[in-house]
């Protein structure tokens, strides 16, 4: 079992290990090298036994074969949908591209050799890029396993989506963020969650017994990982999927005063969410949001063994479908003349959430003057940037001045962010100020 | 791991066991006591204890659990995407709904009281049916668990979606059905399929040592059940999928003298138009046939742990693209202007096989007069009516002198479709000569 583990949580729970643990012990293949085309992993009829990649043997979350996976999650593992609208086609963009985005060049942070966005789209292990201007697409660019037609995991950028719905039904006042959680799940009065509000839940500012770190064989997260696994057997007694788990966990101190990045909050939230709503995460995303945005492509979501998507990190979608979603977003909830979301709710992903709480996180130093807010991260930068992030550099970027949102899916070998920020967030400022300056300036 | 094999061999292998053997020692609830609406499978947040289906102790495949899976096997187990085209909007069926189908009249097989089609439906525990006249819809019913927006598990109507590939690929020069399989599989040279034409595999008129009978624990079919489930952990030396497990299949007696139904003459040859196309049947699918047809939704294979579609009955599709895909082989391998099909594909499919053979097998006495070409069953009729069949009543029944396609999808509490057959194929040519009559008989 125990050289399941390491594999399966990092599929089931997407949590940022510190980048020490995860950095590969020898350098890992670079990005052309590691190539799904180049391994040829999972190709031939049977493919051989050296290019065979399983979730059993937890070679499906093992770079380089996390490259082809990425892409593949839907054959690894069960799953529900999250359809587009069939009846109409898809609501294209316009193009507007724009080359001069390759040479535009950025300092990686704590580095001191300027590096170019072309370059640091293989330094990230990019699959799929897109850069959205005033709506219009100025960049798009597919690499590694991802296509066009393709979907690809988005790990917790997940999270956000949760969120979203989350404060769309805050919004229109079906949840109150200010009630205890045991107020809309009494099971989970006698957890370290019941006397916990909806709004810490939302920002992560519960205070929980559950560790994520996963150099120590006892942390929770394993036991999570374990519950929220299909392909493994739950002995009578033990939890059987996400919602079972939750009511296990203990608390640690008091709510609300620090930012605690745990997955477990996120499933939470998404239990919430299905039982005010009547639909589950995956049923409220598709009515709510994917079917009315002219989507390209149906998304997807990973499910436990009892069929509960897996609200922390266990979705998928094509680039341009997740553009939709983030040019919505920055629209403040329009897209195409419809109200998608009540401006009360993108404003308040928008303004941030406690930045002092952040500070005193794990993350305070990494990211400097961020805060975290109905799961999303919130840069409180000169642009109001903010952004979901995902583990192996999934990410939505939107900077409301430089009306502008990037979207990157990639299968970089290791998870944390905080490893691949220093080429991520320079380079996307640099284009968002590449932007600015080629129309004016003009916000 | 015993408890495990009857219901994913059920799911995995799909195959006919005699009805005696499978007929329930209590009466089953009925249609309207067994839908998922009444039994409450699976809903709530998490369902509770008594209403959870899962596939690792065999329940999802058990009736009346069985009426909530057939809608939702992707929730269950890996699979891989069959797309319809997404850039344009469905092409709709005209609708000319014809109210008196309901009170038409049959008399089921070796019973003395007629019945109405109507009530067809509910004995015959249908989740959807359509019967299309002339390329328009005269009839359509969601039932059960099913919506015009889901897909159903068609089972071994997959078979017919393979054979179809394989006539496809013959017509076109790609695939020479006269060639012995160790031609297009040299590592199958060893094993029982190695001196058997690709013909004998189309018709199933190969003689393996393989048995599909569940009351034997000793049959093949476990074995070939445990080594397509992705579920299990498959060690080191044993068949790691499909393919593998096909290599270590024996010869009983001498080729191409008895109609023999077995699945695994599907799976193989699933692989030999893998091999030939060097595209997947769910790949060849998609390109040649479901992105074609105007289809309303994707469709899906479940894949084994290496991804391998499964050919022999893993496909998973909506009913009125099902309908699309039997009206176009009605039509000879033509949708809409363009052709899909050679028409000789289709007059070789529409023409049967070998009726001595069929009549030898253990189908002879069942389905009298009928032959098995290229995985669909020809009723060799007045009317020249061929359908594809799959357990637990799923159907496309083409009559091509009443100009009449039938799609019907079902949750039967019994696999064998000849415990089904009385009640089905009678009513649907009562269907066919109510609609031959009323458009004046003319063909």
């Amino acid at each position: 079992m125990n050289r399941l583990f390491p594999a399966l949580c990092a599929a089931l729970c997407t949590i940022l290990c510190t980048p020490t643990a995860v950095r590969a012990q020898q350098e890992p293949l670079d990005a052309a090298a590691s190539d799904p085309a180049r391994t040829g992993y999972m190709q031939g009829f049977p493919p051989p036994d050296a290019r065979r990649i399983r979730v059993r043997d937890g070679s499906f979350f093992r770079f380089p074969a996390l490259r082809y996976s990425v892409v593949h999650m839907r054959s690894f593992l069960p799953t529900v949908n999250v359809a587009r609208n069939n009846r109409t086609p898809p609501a294209l963009f316009e193009y507007a591209l724009d080359a001069g985005i390759d040479t535009v060049t950025f300092l990686p942070a704590g580095q001191r050799e300027a590096v170019t966005w072309r370059r640091s789209l293989d330094l990230n292990y990019t699959d799929g890029i897109l850069v959205l201007h005033r709506g219009r697409i100025v960049y798009e660019r597919y690499l590694g396993a991802l296509t066009e037609e393709g979907v690809h995991a988005v790990m917790s950028v997940t999270k956000s989506l949760t969120g979203t719905l989350a404060a769309l039904l805050a919004a229109e006042g079906v949840l109150d963020p200010a009630e205890r959680v045991s107020h809309y799940l009494p099971q989970l009065a006698g957890s370290g969650f019941g006397d916990a509000t909806v709004r810490e839940v939302m920002d992560m500012t519960t205070s929980i017994r559950f560790s994520e770190d996963y150099r120590d064989p006892e942390a929770e997260v394993w036991a999570y990982g374990e519950a929220g696994n299909p392909l493994l057997e739950h002995p009578a007694g033990t939890p059987q999927g996400y919602y079972d788990y939750l009511r296990t966990i203990r608390r640690a101190g008091r709510h609300g005063n620090v930012f605690g990045y745990r997955t477990v909050n996120a499933d939470l939230l998404g239990w919430i969410v299905a039982t005010v709503s009547g639909r589950s995460v995956a049923e409220l995303l598709e009515e709510r949001i994917w079917s009315r945005l002219g989507m390209e492509q149906d998304g997807y979501y990973q499910v436990d063994a009892l069929g509960t998507p897996f609200a922390g990190g266990g979705f998928n979608a094509a680039l341009r479908d997740l553009g939709r979603f983030g040019e919505m977003i920055r629209l403040g909830g329009r897209w195409r003349g419809e109200r998608i979301l009540p401006p009360e709710a993108v404003e308040e992903i928008r303004s941030g959430g406690d930045r002092a709480a952040f500070a005193r996180s794990e993350y305070g130093r990494a990211l400097p003057g961020w805060s975290y807010r109905d799961m999303w991260w919130v840069t409180h930068n000169a642009r109001g940037a903010f952004m979901a992030r995902g583990v192996h550099g999934q990410a939505i970027y939107i900077d409301p001045a430089a009306e502008m949102v990037i979207v990157r899916l990639a299968s970089h070998p290791e998870a944390d962010n905080r490893a691949i920020d220093p080429t991520t967030l320079p380079a996307f400022e640099a284009v968002a100020g590449y932007l600015l300056a080629r129309s004016g300036g003009r916000p």
